[in-house]
């Protein structure tokens, strides 16, 4: 997916909130926005958000001078998260349909991105989209597939969210599950230590993208994650970030994602807010 | 008013904003969000938007090769306007505080700013605007200084919206009322030719702030201007540009606005979407 007009003033607004985040200084702040506008011209038209992210978010570790300036912030989502897998799992052992309804919860922990929205009540989007239909939904066909599948690659999103990710790999017992993470901290993504924090390391393979870019673009993956890609039977891709670099692959992926922003609706072709389980590829 | 961090974004989404509605060409759009981009090591946060908005809309003047790239359109902001002069004036007429109401008409024409809002149904704007109350109302304020007053600096906003400031100078009969415009084409912002289509200079003179800043900053107008700024018994200020220029300025000035944006909310303190009729200075 290429960057559209519409996602320059988002940068601008990313950047922004990202530099707020680690820092009340304004100079640094200002630092930040002045070096994504300055780079505009140099972000041709078919580089995807997701490229760009990667400098945006290079930037702030420049800036700021830490490896990781969103460490403090990912164990906070991932702690609140890991307190909330208790009431989760008895949802998801009550229903009838224990694989979709972790599938719904898998979803509703995409909210927890403060790169996009930052102050959620997450029981109470939980609740929510638990009463919520997908607007598209392709489960039966996911379903379909699992029953021939042996491996799975998992591309995670942001930290936090990897709590409910988990919830949903425990649903798919039996299965070989690799779980992608960041090659690098980017943002509020999931990197390795992050995933073993919310437990995805007892039920997953961990496998770093290798990458910095804040979602997945294959070309700029290892060799070990291209090979996987490749030869998973199943791969689900989590969260916008992953669909910008993905959603032009020609190989079968199912997203699992809640749709934030006016381009990516435009692109799928459903409303903002909509919860998607969508199959592309072939 | 200086810049906020929260304007950028904005520049940008301005920049996009204004560069569509002159063309289609992705490679100029594009050219101009770099250049707006480019700009912002070069602005320091004590600049207004409205200094910014003097780059923007130049660059934009540049890159189109057109000294009035809005022209069209702000002719049929106007034709649509008056239009509904006589269905407005009845309004007014039968109303029992009929200057009141024309204030309230001056408001509702603020809505017509494509830099901002560029779809709206004007007719059910004035219904709507009239059935709501003012969130700052300095009238009787306002009303006092008419009773004391003889020269009035009716400053202009929009091309469109000057339709709606002339039904309230119509209600200051007997008063010298001078209405301000841009001193060159600056996005839809009125200049003379606008007003005159408008038929303003039927009800006042016309006087030109000498800048093409999309506001008015007070050191950047001529001198006529200024000294009719400094003479004039009472200024009345329209929209969010004249008001980001001349918020911070010592003499008494009544500013007419619709709220439009969280940055010029919070400065003033109240929600967005609110109608306000606010004295400052003194």
């Amino acid at each position: 997916m290429k960057t559209y007009f519409e996602c320059f003033p988002c940068y601008i607004q990313q950047a922004l909130r990202a530099a707020r985040l680690f820092t009340d200084d304004p100079k640094v702040i200002k630092s930040v926005i002045d070096a994504v506008g300055s780079l505009f011209p140099e972000i041709s038209l078919d580089k995807t958000s997701a490229e760009i992210g990667e400098f945006i978010y290079g930037k702030i570790r420049e800036v700021s001078g830490v490896e990781d300036p969103y460490e403090d912030m990912k164990n906070k989502n991932t702690d609140e998260a890991l307190q909330l897998v208790p009431f989760c799992q008895n949802i998801i052992a009550d229903s009838a349909d224990p694989l979709f309804i972790a599938i719904k919860m898998a979803i509703a922990g995409n909210v927890i991105d403060f790169a996009i929205n930052h102050t959620v009540d997450i029981p109470a989007e939980i609740e929510a989209i638990l009463h919520k239909e997908l607007t598209i939904n392709d489960y039966d066909l996911l379903k379909k597939r699992l029953d021939t599948s042996e491996t799975i690659l998992y591309i995670g999103d942001n930290a936090g969210e990897s709590v409910f990710d988990r919830l949903l790999i425990e649903q798919l017992a039996g299965k070989k599950v690799y779980f992608g993470v960041r090659g690098r901290p980017v943002i509020n993504d999931v990197v390795e230590k992050d995933a073993k924090r919310a437990g995805i390391d007892k039920v997953a393979e961990l496998v770093s993208s290798g990458s910095a870019v804040p979602g997945t673009i294959i070309s700029k993956c290892s060799e070990e994650f291209n090979e996987l890609f490749r030869n998973a039977d199943i791969v689900i891709s989590k969260g916008q970030g992953n669909y910008e670099g993905l959603s032009d692959e020609e190989r079968e992926i199912f997203f699992l994602l809640r749709v934030k922003c006016e381009v990516i609706a435009g692109h799928i072709g459903v409303p903002v807010g909509s919860l998607v389980l969508m199959r592309s590829g072939n």
